[in-house]
């Protein structure tokens, strides 16, 4: 199937199917409306059937969005050399500050656009078909949220897609060209990918150590016990320090993607689906929602905490119920009471259970989050990932937990961890990169194929022809009451489209699936991570399986990214937020679990065969509290961030207060140069000025 | 005995009567010559027999030096009002610039003045007696290490003092004027006052929790087993809340002081001592000092780490040999093998070996402190006080451990806390206040006798006339060089005097002893923090004495500062440093403690009869993780800083951004219009500025 390329078009907008032709036209005219330097086209997509609002928009406001997001951009090295934050009024001293293509990349150009969209904002008792909005709402995000806008999606920049196709999905033992994925999907993405090499690459410690311990046991069939002990002791070990030196790491790349400098959480733009009343931001001075902090802790600590207690506690028990059952099973299938199919009736039933009880608990999460009414999206995206992190928790350890400490079979304990690295890992990458790659691809090949079999190039439904014209007349008659020097950029004749029998790109993305988000890829590092360090010990193996794995994991989510799914916008973020938590929490829990593990093992009664059972586990005990106390001073003595970075935002620092003493001092100077007031007078002037700019960035974000 | 008060001076160098004249002569010279701002007096005190050098400034120089020091004023309210840094070019805006005395506080003119005393640096292969300096350091620091010099004080300001003495020395049950006593003696001994109130108030809930405890336990002889229990759980967490709760506070006080948001750790100037190769900041271009960060860790894992170890290894051994030897010892006296006098040599024996340890690990302490040559004061501070309080930790909490958990004896355990309890302490403020009064008082009547008997008023020796009239030419000398301007502030008439046979203010103070630090008075409540959450449940009491003796504490600890040591120089802090982690620690601590004595006391046993001695470990163990889990996560769920300090950060983050971006535009169109250059050329000033500005930095720190 060729595709077309779809130019001038940084975000599309896409309808369902079922979308009335009212809606479409309704919100273009409130984006020419009110929107006026977003340049809007409408577009039906005959072949898929539906409605496309293309965005784009003129330099100018590229360039001011530049400013507004703060972007970190290179300085020419006749000006000082270094990045600083790009301002419109310094715009000549940055680097191709003449070509905008060079100057921005195509993320942040679509990031631009879409706050934007985002900033189309509902007058007082605006409705759109049965939805009332509430005065300032985005309207866009809230349509996507109830379902009649389908998706809001950037486009591929063919270029630079197949670079990353080249350099990045198929280089397979290569270095993953980070910089290049950080600029094109940004930064979250750019992260995930980060750590998941750098996690890769950790993992090659207790590969070795641990193919050397399964070289060294294996003869004999069964671990030596000294060699259990020391190989769960240096995982506990390695699990520390790969994180403390992955927080490092973290902070190298955040710096020098310029987001190490998170900006003060209260002066970042609330999400768009925040409610709360309408106030004056004490900070800025903006009229913003705001909703109290005692409200949703309340809903926190009454609602949350206990709906989430007695959710896990139903998992539990369910899923405990259903391992008694198979343990009951097996032993009257054991003793001939009952025929050897049905142990499978209670493997089905936990599948069943899982299933169940995931989507449930997926939603209960959601909707707790949802009414938590998180004002930022990190702290919203946070809070989410604590909830269903803990579900997950339960879902894939409990199994295990069961056979550890509850059966104390070591042998089906390395046999379970065994299936699941392997089975779990190899079907969750088919499953969630190559099914919706084969699904997209039998899409498009329907399409094609009722393309060419129903409609010839030249036949026009009757419906679409009149849609065509009906649009085409309205965008005229704008056109002539605008402004001319707006006209050059919204070129008319192109400004309603037919697409033919070959795809264009748009509709080629538009009809692919959404990159949901890293959620599923950081729960399974997670996961996986929580089999290596907690049990594997009982597997030594574990960590080689984590290995080989995540060497096909990393081009498999690449080929994810760049194939199967529709291009994601960009996020800025400061490091992985909260699994770096998770993930500090999993390590102090290896601590807790290989303590009991080597307790229960009767591995140290083995080693000191004098000790009393109470003797024992006072010992492991003291053992445990050791290692946690170790681990806890080497986090608190390695820094978190490196010297070098440390160094250099003081360097920054003294550049920042420097400049503004000297700024001030001039103003001062050539005020009183100017009128021959006495310096008094002029000392006001960067409070009152503090003032004017608060008002400006505020017109500035209303509109 | 007559108080002459002391004028003219902020700062007083003295030597001890040893000194040699060329020596107070070479160093008055340096200051003459190599810091003219300074103003220096010199006099011989007669009475006591030393030399002291008597230090003021100019106006011009205290403003700037508040600038340099970056001291937060007040605005007034027609240039906005509330707070910024002080800066010279703007002196205009602030409260009080036209009177010096009320801009800066009598703490803030000393530290200015003491800063520009350690500005006195040595020059290439400069030596003073025998001892050879680097260049380029600081010379006073030096000499006072090395005890040529004595003191170095600043001398009171009798009309605050006595408002000090009156409204908070004195007044018993009213709150501390926080506010004052941060202003009078500087923000790190206000916030030492500041948390010893805040921990004082906090006392109260455990205090009555304890009473009620007791009186219902007290019927029956014995601690009820539930009540127990439930005393530790309540203490273990009101500890967690209470730090919690004081952090919060800290940051509140911090904030409204002006110190929550510290300098940026490599901009702050190196602590006089710090020793290192010359080499130029990498931040600030200036040339300083630079010790590699690899020494110092080399040093700290491979010297101080083992000898800490051994060194409390021997404390340890020593401390419980000797309790072994007294239990021994006890047993044979119970079988009449010894005579009964014999049970007070381990006691003796005790007392002895602390004392001597105690001394020897103080000197081992400071030494590789030292030896790493931390960069900074605080750093400097803060690892010495996690070294000595290893020791005091040890000293003060082993004969407890040896009791709960080797003797298991719980009424013993009860009998030595409440005695450490009520005397440790009443002897401490015996010896930590009084004694030196006493001392003080005796020695100042010694003089005053001596005075009165030995020398009249109108007799001089011949040798301090000789002085006087060498001083006095060598003085007229220089002032016959200076400039006219300086002329009106030395008063030649006064810059030579002797004092007569009523002792000078100056005289007073200088006989006084020196308030080493707030270390003596963090640990004293650190190590009754422990007695209360460690082990108060086995003496519910405990807190109710903490209460009380913290109640005379507050007043005593303010006595001692008033009237019995020397003014302390004023230090600016963030916080209790150190001392909130090591007080998190001990609570940590409190929660093992606590439930291995509920484990070890036999209590669980009759709270679940039909427990074996394993289940029973578990469950202990388990309540323990529980405890320890819910603590952190408390520690996480609460904010460190409190929401409304957040805020006003938020906002001043935003005014400041804006005044940046203001003062940017506004000094690039004027410049466009007074030059009528393209804004190109301009763009470059601030980067160039900066460096103009670093220049201009470096040549002040120079002089």
């Amino acid at each position: 199937m060729n595709q077309i390329p779809t130019k001038e078009c940084d975000v599309l907008i896409t309808f369902p199917k079922s979308a009335q032709e009212e809606t479409v036209k309704w919100l273009l005219q409130c984006f020419r409306g009110r929107v006026p330097e977003l340049i809007v086209r409408v577009r039906y997509h005959n072949n898929t059937k539906i409605w496309g609002l293309y965005f784009t928009t003129n330099n100018r406001s590229l360039l001011r969005g530049a400013e507004i997001h703060g972007l970190i951009k290179e300085v020419k090295v006749e000006f000082g050399g270094g990045k600083r934050e790009f301002t419109v009024d310094e715009k000549e001293i940055f680097l191709h500050n003449d070509d905008i293509d060079r100057l921005l990349t195509s993320e942040e150009r679509q990031c631009i656009v879409r706050s934007m969209i985002d900033n189309l904002r509902a007058l007082k008792n605006e409705t759109c078909g049965n939805i009332k909005f509430l005065q300032g709402q985005a309207i866009v995000p809230l349509l996507e949220s109830k379902g009649i806008i389908q998706h809001v999606l950037p486009i591929h920049d063919s270029k630079d897609l197949s670079f990353l196709k080249n350099a990045w999905v198929k280089k397979f033992w290569k270095n993953q060209p980070l910089n290049k994925i950080a600029e094109y999907f940004g930064i979250k993405i750019g992260m995930y990918f980060a750590y998941l090499g750098h996690y890769t690459k950790a993992l090659l410690l207790p590969t070795i150590i641990g193919i050397i311990i399964w070289a060294i046991a294996g003869k004999e069939q069964k671990i030596d016990d000294l060699l259990f002990v020391i190989f769960a002791f240096i995982n506990v070990v390695w699990s520390t320090l790969y994180l403390e030196h992955w927080k490092r790491r973290s902070s190298e790349i955040a710096y020098e993607w310029g987001t190490l400098d998170k900006e003060d959480d209260l002066l970042v733009e609330p999400r768009p689906l925040y409610k709360g009343n309408l106030i004056q931001n004490p900070v800025t001075n903006r009229t913003e929602r705001h909703y109290p902090a005692w409200k949703r802790n309340l809903f926190r600590y009454f609602v949350t905490v206990p709906v989430i207690c007695i959710s896990l506690g139903v998992v539990f028990g369910v899923m405990l119920l259903i391992f008694m059952v198979q343990d009951w099973i097996n032993l009257k299938i054991s003793k001939g009471f009952l025929p050897s199919f049905t142990k499978f009736l209670p493997k089905v039933a936990l599948a069943l259970s899982i299933g169940i009880l995931d989507n449930a608990y997926k939603k209960i999460a959601v909707w707790l989050n949802n009414k938590e009414n998180h004002r930022l999206d990190d702290e919203h995206e946070n809070h989410l990932i604590i909830k269903l992190i803990l579900f997950q928790f339960v879902n894939s350890f409990l199994s295990l937990f069961y056979i550890a400490f509850y059966l104390q079979d070591m042998n089906r304990l390395r046999e379970q961890l065994a299936a699941l690295l392997i089975t779990r890992q190899v079907i969750g990458n088919i499953k969630e990169a190559l099914l919706p790659y084969v699904k997209n691809r039998i899409k498009l090949f329907r399409i094609g194929y009722e393309m060419t079999s129903d409609i010839s190039p030249n036949t026009l439904t009757k419906q679409a022809t009149e849609i065509k014209e009906k649009i085409v007349s309205r965008v005229e008659t704008e056109i002539r009451h605008r402004k001319p020097e707006k006209l050059e950029n919204v070129k008319p004749e192109s400004s309603v489209e037919y697409s033919g029998p070959t795809l264009s790109q748009a509709e080629i993305e538009a009809s692919m699936e959404k990159y949901e988000d890293t959620f599923e890829d950081y729960l399974e590092m997670f996961i996986q991570f929580g089999y290596v360090v907690l049990f594997s010990s009982a597997f030594p193996l574990a960590a080689l399986c984590a290995f080989l794995n995540n060497v096909i994991e990393i081009r498999s989510d690449a080929f994810k990214l760049c194939h199967t799914f529709q291009r994601p916008f960009g996020q800025r973020v400061q490091n992985i937020g909260t699994w770096q938590d998770a993930l500090e929490v999993m390590s102090v829990t290896a601590v807790i679990i290989n303590c009991a593990l080597i307790g229960n093992s009767g591995l140290a009664h083995r080693l000191f065969p004098n000790f009393g059972t109470t003797e024992m586990i006072v010992l492991i005990v003291a053992l445990e509290h050791i290692i946690l106390a170790c681990k806890f001073l080497l986090a608190y003595a390695i820094p978190d961030i490196p010297h070098w970075i440390a160094q250099e935002k003081a360097r920054l620092e003294f550049l920042r207060r420097g400049a503004f003493k000297t700024l001030e001092s001039k103003v001062q100077n050539q005020s009183s140069i100017d009128h021959g007031n006495s310096p008094v007078h002029n000392q006001d002037s960067p409070l009152e000025n503090c003032d004017k700019y608060s008002k400006r960035y505020a017109e500035k974000d209303i509109q």
